[in-house]
């Protein structure tokens, strides 16, 4: 049988380590200069943490494990009824199973402010990486198992924690070379709509429909719209959001008379305006900071700004950074008027991104290593271990060649490598307390003193 | 119900991480120098990929994963006979469940190195840190979950290597500043002691017994032998390896003479004497290198040498540092020839030892951050965004508290943080372009312009 990785699932090679390495690391340079602290919690959490959090659907792609020892269980009848029954329906029998890999990081870090409320000091700014786990389907680009990247500020209701998250947001892609567009929405902006167009109990469907927008056209979602039961009336009501053109300080002028009697839409209008007023466009060129009335995002879960991000270069049109407040975090887990604002990181879209557009840095290399020893024999190898560990003392990464293989194939182990120096301290070296230094991509060659090695450290 | 992580598992606080990654950081460092490269594997594991490869007793500790949507399953008949018969067993039917946890970092390495051999570079370096599973009985110091941080040559049989890990190992306490004795064995002196007793067939036994030792003495280690069936003939021919004493010199010279007629012996010996040979005990004043017939770990694993870690200090007895050579890593995945060399930190145990020895660096902190910049409402915010942008673009982490509240509150926030500086910069600061900056810690004050800031970054 060919080994292999479970499907949806990846091995990180060396390589691979590295460019993730560069997008995890700039990230999290980040994260400390906002002042966020890195928290992580364990890969399983208790079943009835999670179902219910994600929706029916999300129940479903959970990844339940098994309880230990089943075929020890003294109620074995029971767990066998059990069995039977939940085949019918979910098999989240308790007997059976108690716990699932994380689907997020959102709802174990609600989880972990409530558990964790008096040891943590408020507002609490955290950020967590680490994968996550979806029975989905797996396709290109989606994966059964992710690394999630989030920052999050948990206890504070203040719209400054969404401009501060708006110039992360900018900070990280500008380090990063992204082009991007930043697309921010309010929630009460929805609410709003949905009522004027009288139907504030419709409000989902509405979302849902205007969200298709810039996929499926205007005259589609008018018709979507009428199918879920809006009049002539309601649409002609709503219809107005459909030609918001212009920049965000035309729209939300239009906005302000649109929504004049509601107060959800009021709130909203000042709301982006609070944040878009505090951004600093100036420091970031490559970033576009719009007002998107269409972006919904996972409605029932927010309740304030939504943001999404999309990044302006040629063939990726999926969002690589979302979030947005939602008003009761950890309400879910019993701690209520917690409000908490964030994004998350889609690390995968970004190392796409960034692949297909060769925007890694160029000296990134699978191997850090810079200096091969060459191995000729157990003779020199004390002092070919006393060079090593100079260098090694003095931060550099070296390898000594551990075979005693011809001269040839000790080159290729290098180039494959990527190492630029080779160093030779062989027995007449070592009498000498010599070495030769070559450097392999420019050729060049020359002999030092063991006591010159300080002039290349 | 109170919110909680499933048992044997654990949160990870911000103080917790900073002194988790001060740990992970050190031991990357020297993976680095030593030209070691980082490879991730996915957290579950084909079944196939792990049954089998743990003994009877792992089997049952893996944390298998129930398949999705069995409730969808068109044999829904087949699928309840087949969990009914593995309840009377092990309920590893392939209907139920695939897929299981990692249990270590081994077995999914030998899956990697055989699936991408055509890709890696031989000899291949490659050190892995993430967390495995395992479902124990959790109890002081056990954990369900936990990390395990390793570093192994694969492809090259090389005694340069073992001397390599050696030093490795030496480094990375001696940066942790624990104080350690590393045990060296080699599994050929235990095959040579089952030789000269007559009873090569019962080498596990004898490992067995002799592993005890240090706890039970040489009594009970006699008695636990005889037992087993050893007579007194192959007692008498043993128990010489009682008495070693001395150093390790000694302790060779004496075994030359008792493993004379061994083939194993003799070249256990020389392996050993070979990295004695060349490890460099002088740079090394807070590490003792010794051999110990006595050690074992998992004797049906190890075909060369053994490597266990111990702490000097008071009250830390368990080992955390262990490995050693297995020369047919890769066999059970189908590719022979492929022999290893590697170790394994124990993270929660260096954990640990740092804690109650107060080893970790004093200036360690929950939060990075070093300016907190005082609120006072928004007229003044820009002004604020203003400040933090420039010395975040410094390198320097910097937070804007978030809610206008009383100056009080926002000092108290500083000091759970352990932020060094307060900065003031209201709404007078704002027109004259200055502002306050407070040392927490010394309670100085200096007004300083905004121009001056480049005096403090």
């Amino acid at each position: 049988m060919k080994p292999s990785t479970p499907k949806g699932t990846r091995d990180f090679l060396p390589m691979d380590m590295a460019k993730r390495n560069y997008i995890f690391d700039t990230i999290k340079k980040y994260f400390f200069r906002y002042g966020y602290s890195q928290i992580e919690t364990p890969a399983m959490e208790n079943l009835s943490s999670l179902t219910g959090k994600y929706g029916e659907e999300g129940d479903q792609l959970l990844f339940k494990i098994l309880n230990s020892r089943l075929h020890e269980s003294k109620e074995k009848e029971k767990l066998a009824e059990a069995f039977n029954t939940s085949l019918t329906k979910s098999y989240n029998t308790e007997t059976l199973t108690e716990r699932a890999l994380r689907y997020d990081l959102t709802v174990p870090t609600a989880r972990f402010v409530v558990q964790h409320q008096h040891a943590l000091t408020f507002p609490f700014k955290r950020f967590q990486i680490q994968p996550v786990w979806r029975a989905d389907r797996p396709q290109k680009g989606r994966y059964r198992e992710f690394f999630q990247c989030d920052a999050d500020i948990i206890g504070s209701d203040a719209l400054l924690n969404e401009v501060d998250l708006v110039h992360l947001m900018a900070d990280v892609y500008s380090a990063l070379k992204i082009p991007i567009t930043i697309k921010i929405n309010n929630r009460k902006l929805l609410s709003a709509l949905a009522e004027i167009s009288g139907r504030k109990d419709l409000i989902i469907d509405i979302t849902i429909a205007i969200d298709k927008l810039d996929k499926i056209g205007k005259t589609a979602v008018m018709d979507e719209l009428l199918q879920k039961g809006l009049d002539e009336k309601a649409l002609e009501a709503i219809s107005p959001v459909f030609e918001l053109t212009g920049d965000t300080t035309s729209k939300l002028t239009f906005l302000k008379t649109l929504f004049q009697n509601t107060s959800d839409g009021l709130k909203g209008i000042s709301e982006l305006e609070y944040i878009f007023g505090f951004y600093n466009s100036k420091k970031y060129p490559n970033v576009n900071l719009e007002m998107d009335m269409t972006l919904a995002r996972g409605l029932n879960y927010y309740t304030g700004a939504i943001f999404e991000v999309k990044s302006n270069l040629e063939g990726f049109t999926s969002s690589i950074c979302g979030g947005g407040r939602y008003d009761d975090l950890t309400g879910i887990f019993g701690l209520k008027g917690m409000s908490g604002v964030g994004i998350s990181f889609g690390i995968d879209r970004i190392f796409d991104v960034m692949n297909d557009h060769q925007l890694f840095p160029s000296d990134l290399k699978a191997s850090n290593c810079q200096y091969l020893i060459a191995n000729f024999g157990d003779e020199s190898i004390d002092y070919c271990l006393e060079i090593a560990q100079i260098l090694r003392e003095n931060g550099k990464s070296v390898e000594i060649y551990p075979d005693l293989v011809k001269l040839k194939k000790q080159f290729e182990y290098a180039d494959k490598k990527g190492i630029t120096y080779l160093i030779i301290a062989g027995a007449s070296e070592k009498s000498a307390r010599q070495f030769n230094l070559k450097n392999l991509s420019t050729g060049e060659q020359q002999t030092l003193t063991f006591n010159e090695i300080s002039t290349i450290i």
